[in-house]
């Protein structure tokens, strides 16, 4: 590479490198905020924020990143870089037209529309009143309609949005594998339907908060999270945030009257946080140095939370500690009754609260209606009655209001159309990988059965989490599995597993 | 103002605004860095302070800040400006100049000769070595000698370095307000040493700091700290950080062996922060919204723990509790006993372990070495003679090797010239506001033996604490007090309670 070129490429690997450390500048911030910033500081912290995100936009889509890029992808150079400086001008060049090609008072209405919706929404819902919410919605499809035509229509509308958060994803990928996974798990459902529930009312017993932390903490120390290189801390809604590979942060909620969720929160949580911890440091500082999708990301807090620790295994060797810190509550509660428990299956109306199985069914009437909303143009006033007829097909729910229905998640009202899909391919990307593992690891169940969880970290470090987003969600896939994204590894391991809940 | 002059001045507003956000985004990072911050991200955490902390720097010199007090500093502009803006255009002018006037490369050697410097010197500390130490501070002293030159002589050399933490002061003041202070407490101490020191043996007694908790969180809030707009963390070295009014945090470092040293750690972290807590809320988000120099902010927090926290009514008051929380320790200690052990005069060798007295005399000596290192030519080879020489004579204890005498304070290994008078400011403003006070408030006494504190912040709010930097360090002392710096208060409280304590 010639000096110049050099020089252009060590340019801009000081724009990403100065975008990186905002970037955790301001996530130290956030979480701050939801952790234990003083109440009084958190307007002027918003302002602070707000200059430094402006900053790093500003920096994102300035001429200098512009000329940079130009110059870098120019054939013979582009050839000459790295494959990390490679995907770094692929990304880099994806980010800048992206905000470049949306004009900035566009954009801004944009930020304030949304701002205004969020806080319609908050209220909307608590009134489950959604024709108060409806102008909102319908402007900000329509708003997103015309940033999808600057940024230029794939496929189908929809696409253009579902490749920001899974780069590569596509409707006619997601209209396969969504519908494979829904006509394997709608019978599912009916069949567990027809047997009886298993007993569940022990894990919701006055259990005091000490015990759940002392488990929460050993679970993370057994999986490998490294508290060198991050710490927990409590929050509302439980969260990781990755500030750099030495700093993963996570949080957790612990509830007085339930034994399991703050576990599971700290699984998922952790799950995500190996993730960063455990990206090669070559990437620190560098826009790579971060997990490569929300899907990506997602299967590795799913695989963590529900194939690992909602299995069998799983609960036969850690459920002895559990009935020793909560021997009252627990009390005639065996192992084999507690892993029935925390896998039933039923149908509900809320999301975040469904099962392994049916959260599945959740996601794909939300996709099925943001693709139908940018591309077949299903009017916002017909959103209501699509919602409730999916609900009623696929689960055999009805909401009875639109704050149990239409109105339950925030995602809209931010704009976040094409997000939903990221937590279904979690948990597909999830399965499969782990179809993988029992292949490269046949003693997986007993590995796990014996408490040691770290052979499993090593492998995901491995053959994921080292490489950051140097390689893309298909291309992970593709090489951890030997295939591409197949539902049926999902549809198997949901089918066996219920199977086995049930004893059907 | 034209509409040209209103739109230079929303652009210094931008810029200062701009400024005092990167200051907040440093400020959470330190505080997070020496608070709770996973020790495997601390490398990362440093570059990315160093990348904001540049920007910050960058900003402050620019062109465009530039132009913009150049504008402004026209007379018939400058007129036009609120006080406000006055004030934060002058105190621009001055950063701005300092920063610009030093050639780059020179201000980078500097950067690293002291990041060096302070490696070196803490070895050399451990070593008791000054000869390892001495090539440093020789550079240091020279490189900040020329600093000087570029920024011009103001009356004496070290007249430029007094400048830049405490405005105004001038070696003419300190030689004759420290000259005063020196001439008064030598003869005090020698007083004390012919007296029988109290009983004080039972401070030092195994303590369990839950007990040191409770008592140091009552005397925060009783003082009026605003724990919605602040919070209270541990750390090795106690520190308190104004991020924003909304959000003055301090720590403390709880000792199991010492009963009283986090009360009056909490006490001094305390009074800083209502410094912060209680600037007027109209300057938020501006430079003017911090404490106006060094050593008004140490008055305040030297008030809260010595005028108010070691006085006699304060432990009238606050005795009975503490013996509660630690009844075995404090067994057969009287309140009497504990005020004087609190209060107990002796020389010594360490700054940071001295008495309100004798500490005074520490700081007077720093202050004629460092005075005749840049203006008398005192060579650095012959510091630690002079160093023995002085504190023999003045408090009649010998160093026996450099690391209890001259290589025991990091601040010159940091460049740090022209600081430490801050501290015996502080304590001299402190003294002076107490006697403007006692008039105000004849009460003043019995107010603090009820344990009624809040009238006491109050007062320093309305005196002293809403006007952030908008007035300068003797403006605040000649508004609240009708007089200058005077160090006679200071002797006098001194001398009253040193008689008191010793029945002299």
């Amino acid at each position: 590479m010639s000096t110049q070129n050099q020089s252009v490429l060590q340019q801009f690997h000081n724009i990403t490198g100065k975008l990186k450390s905002y970037e955790e500048a301001i996530g130290l911030m956030q979480w701050d905020l939801r952790t234990g910033a003083p109440r009084k500081g958190a307007e002027q912290r918003a302002q602070t924020i707000g200059v430094l995100s402006g900053d790093m936009f500003k920096l994102s889509v300035s001429n200098e990143m512009g000329s940079c890029l130009d110059a870098l992808e120019q054939p013979e150079q582009f050839e000459a870089l790295s494959a990390a400086d490679r995907k770094m001008v692929t990304d880099a060049r994806k980010e800048f037209n992206r905000s470049r090609l949306i004009p900035p008072e566009l954009y801004q209405e944009h930020v304030v529309l949304t701002s205004h919706a969020e806080t319609v929404w908050e209220e909307a819902k608590e009134k489950a009143d959604f024709e108060m919410f409806k102008p909102y919605l319908r402007d900000i499809v329509a708003k997103t309609q015309q940033f999808i035509d600057y940024w230029g229509v794939k496929d189908t509308r929809y696409d253009t949005l579902l490749d920001m958060y899974e780069p590569g994803m596509t409707v006619a990928k997601l209209d396969e594998t969504f519908g494979q996974l829904r006509d394997s798990l709608v019978p599912l459902v009916q069949s567990v339907q027809a047997s009886s529930q298993p007993e569940f009312e022990f894990l919701y017993r006055e259990c005091p908060i000490e015990g759940q932390k002392v488990i929460s903490l050993q679970l993370l120390k057994e999986m490998g999270y490294d508290f060198d290189a991050g710490r927990l801390d409590e929050s509302v809604h439980p969260f990781m945030i990755g500030l750099n590979p030495g700093d993963a942060r996570i949080t957790t909620n612990y509830k007085t009257d339930d034994v399991a969720s703050a576990i599971f929160s700290s699984l998922h949580e952790g799950g995500h946080a190996l993730y960063e911890q455990n990206i090669s440091k070559e990437f620190a500082g560098t826009p790579l140095s971060s997990g490569t999708s929300m899907g990506i990301h997602e299967s590795q807090s799913r695989f963590w939370e529900n194939v690992v620790g909602r299995s069998r295994p799983f609960w036969q060797h850690y459920y002895g500690s559990l009935q020793k810190l909560f021997p009252t509550q627990l009390q005639n509660v065996t192992g084999d009754m507690f892993y029935r428990a925390i896998n039933r299956v039923e149908p509900s109306l809320i999301r975040i609260e469904a099962d392994e199985v049916t959260y599945n069914l959740h996601i794909i009437i939300r996709y099925e209606i943001e693709k139908m909303l940018f591309n077949d143009e299903l009017s916002v006033d017909d959103l209501p009655r699509v919602w409730q007829e999916k609900y009623e097909s696929y689960l055999g729910v009805s909401p009875q209001n639109a704050g149990e229905g239409v109105l339950q998640d925030v995602h809209w009202a931010g704009g976040g159309f094409g997000y939903f899909p990221s937590y279904s391919l979690g948990n597909m990307y999830a399965a499969q990988i782990m179809n993988t593992m029992r292949k490269a690891m046949p003693s997986f169940d007993d590995t796990i059965a014996q408490g040691q969880l770290l052979p499993i970290k090593e492998w995901l470090s491995e053959q994921i989490y080292q490489y950051g987003k140097l390689l893309t969600p298909s291309e992970i896939i593709m090489k951890v599995t030997g295939e591409a994204l197949n539902p049926q590894y999902l549809v198997d391991y949901l089918t066996e597993k219920t199977k086995d809940v049930y004893g059907i």
